[in-house]
């Protein structure tokens, strides 16, 4: 056997520890039951992946992100996934019997080498709900009635989902005549509006080598409001992709109304712009404007990349659901109801001493049996102790049993944040405790 | 952008797919709800450690399996997470400042580069049960009753959960004074009683270089039934290690009857010897009696684990429940409520037509704004391609609304398993279905 260790953490990787677990739980296990109400379906994909199956689809930067894996006597290039969205492809593809419309979802860690900082760790928890088969933009339209649901579940009140086109994003370029290789100068600086004002965009757009006529035409288009989709028509509609892409924001809007979507949670933004190069339509970032947090979801429609592990090309879309950033601004907002405690325990039953053990274990079983979360303390020793261990750790009730309850068949019931503590008959304990944890 | 790519698993990695996946949340669920009903918390650790975190506990044919992981710029030697055992210590080694007794779980991959086989895959999932920090025998006892209120809850009928004291078989091997180099053998030996009967297990301690004269002794020791602990301790008693082993092997018997758990379920086995090398003391396997299948949980004591990372021992038990094993055999022998079915969707409202879809959506809002998982036909196909949609997947109830249903206030539910259909008014289709899906 070898020295002691040091016990340490690889950089960048954490653990969580059951009080955050739990907070955790309660966010996924809300988030599932949403994508579930919506007829998603569970799925899971192996960690690793054979290398060949992520290398050209994110770009070189972030490639070089990737962890790769290997074992003794392997001869496969491994790697651990990057996100959830090239599995889901990948899985499209290798079971032609899925039916389709497939809606899937996924929860699980992804593996990225960033430079670890506050708030991000090199494996994280990526959310996705996607659907595959189906152009409709019922389906983009569904996608954005889960996040308007699970925000709104969770407890958030100040959000705007921004919705926009790639497809409008080509047109503004092509209309504004700027060549192919400037294109990416073009949205970065656009996607800066809400942050630099329509002169900053302006001289974003010069420095990115855009001719100052094209700024002109571009800034013209950008200043008409998202709501305005006919005033966006008019100079646009000379380049035809431009009008596929009106009508389908149009379509989304008046669909995304229907599922019961509060229209001011919803802002057409011509300006917002998605990283990822592969999207195709529709794209959606949900933001909270209160307090000022960035980007909890994004997603949007991609129609072509399932296309590069098979020969029929399968639209699809649907969103990232940014769960470790709920989490992080529902913690430091204190947004969590009062019930999700530190423990998942709810009652300690004490021993009073070693005749009294028996008793108190027999009550133990009782209570779990009547699905009530019950810890029993595993020794003797006083009842000091116990009760110190009980509220160290959060437990909201003890159940003590000395000779004298025992004697009079009743147990005492301690509510260990007020202290308040009453006398309940043995029979009544299971109904009193769920009265109190109001299980009803 | 690459040309297409052969969509490909590793090898021994698999996909779950949907139904499946519901089959395995089921089971997960309940395993998860037990623990917490004792009161274990849940924990999350990265799925990558330290190499040196793993190396040394496992012993060199283990570690063999163990996959390593790199990234372009990284430094740190880091590998895929072997067990949930040593991540737990080095945990509890890490946060002095958690509360003892600690008890957690967690239900988490692992990878073990093993040569693949039926059932066997090289990322599977582990879960996990332990209590960190007493040396009370109630403990080890609460974890066997976890085990029996999973299995119990799970629909297994026929199971005996073994017990045995790794103090024993230590005293087992002093008293018929086999040499240390020799007790690998003498375990291989006398675990395979059930298999091969005495006579068996005699042939087998002579081809390990055990004396006849050791052997005559061990055979009249694992002659005696478990349930006669007097019996064991007369030949026995004369070592002292043994004496605290049936001590321990007593208490524990009688915690276990007072956590409710069935007599006839448990069984002291002297011969039952578990692989891994760090137990101390009470250990435990199940095995499913009839039909015949192999183990479905393992664990014991291991007092010394812990203290490889820290200066002072700290006690611990635990055991690992074999979720792969458990859904594998439940779907074997179709032991899954008829409730879970092969889809999360319950009801799939279809659309007649471009006129009607306004109708059909906010329909499906409706029921899901009741709690009723719902999908909506996403297009205006025809009715029959909608339904055989829903057959497909296995989606019990649709609703139909057409002009007729949407003129008089009403939709149609169809029973998709039986053909059935009945008119209800728009108000009571929330109850009807309620009703339908027994949610009451």
């Amino acid at each position: 056997m070898p020295t002691n260790i040091e016990p340490r953490l690889p950089r960048g990787m954490r653990d969580i520890l059951p009080e955050r677990m739990i907070l955790r739980r309660y966010v996924i296990g809300i988030i599932e039951e949403i994508f579930q109400r919506f007829g998603f379906e569970p799925l899971q994909t192996p960690a690793l992946e054979l290398s060949e199956t992520l290398m050209g689809k994110y770009g070189p930067e972030a490639e070089k992100l990737i962890f790769d894996a290997r074992h003794r006597e392997g001869k496969e290039a491994l790697s651990l996934r990057y996100d959830l969205s090239v599995p889901l492809s990948r899985v499209v593809a290798m079971y032609p019997e899925l039916v389709k419309p497939f809606k899937r979802y996924q929860i699980a860690p992804v593996w990225r080498a960033e430079r670890p900082q506050k708030g991000r760790y090199r494996e994280f928890y990526q959310c996705d709900a996607d659907v595959v088969g189906t152009r409709s933009m019922l389906a983009d339209a569904e996608i954005i009635a889960v996040i308007y649901t699970i925000l709104t579940r969770l407890g958030f009140k100040h959000f705007i989902i921004k919705l926009n086109n790639r497809k409008i994003l080509t047109a503004i370029g092509e209309y504004a005549r700027v060549p192919p290789a400037l294109l990416g100068g073009l949205y970065r600086s656009i996607d800066k509006l809400e942050k630099v004002g329509s002169e900053g965009v302006h001289d974003e757009l010069l420095k990115n080598e855009i001719s100052p006529e094209a700024a002109e035409r571009i800034l013209a288009l950008i200043s008409i409001p998202g709501s305005d989709l006919r005033a966006l028509s008019t100079p646009l509609g000379e380049v035809p992709e431009a009008r596929v892409g009106i009508d389908e924001i149009e379509q989304l809007v008046s669909f995304v109304s229907d599922l019961g979507v509060a229209p001011d949670k919803i802002r057409v933004d011509f300006t917002m712009v998605r990283g990822l190069e592969y999207y195709t339509g529709p794209i959606y970032e949900t933001v909270v404007t209160e307090p000022k947090i960035g980007s909890l979801t994004g997603g949007g429609r991609y129609d072509e990349l399932i296309g590069l592990f098979t020969n029929r090309s399968l639209p699809a879309t649907g969103t990232t659901v940014g769960i470790e950033r709920i989490i992080d601004v529902m913690e430091e907002l204190r947004m969590f109801p009062p019930e999700v405690g530190r423990t998942v325990t709810q009652v300690l039953v004490t021993v009073f001493d070693d005749d009294r053990q028996k008793d108190s274990l027999r009550i133990a079983s009782e209570l779990r049996g009547a699905g009530i979360n019950t810890e029993v303390w595993f020794d003797t020793d006083g009842l000091g102790k116990q009760l110190k261990y009980a509220s160290a750790k959060g437990i909201p009730y003890a159940v003590i049993v000395g000779p004298d309850e025992a004697g009079a068949g009743a147990a005492t019931l301690r509510d260990l944040n007020s202290g308040e503590q009453v006398r309940v008959e043995r029979a009544q304990l299971v109904q009193e405790l769920d009265d109190k944890l109001n299980r009803g």
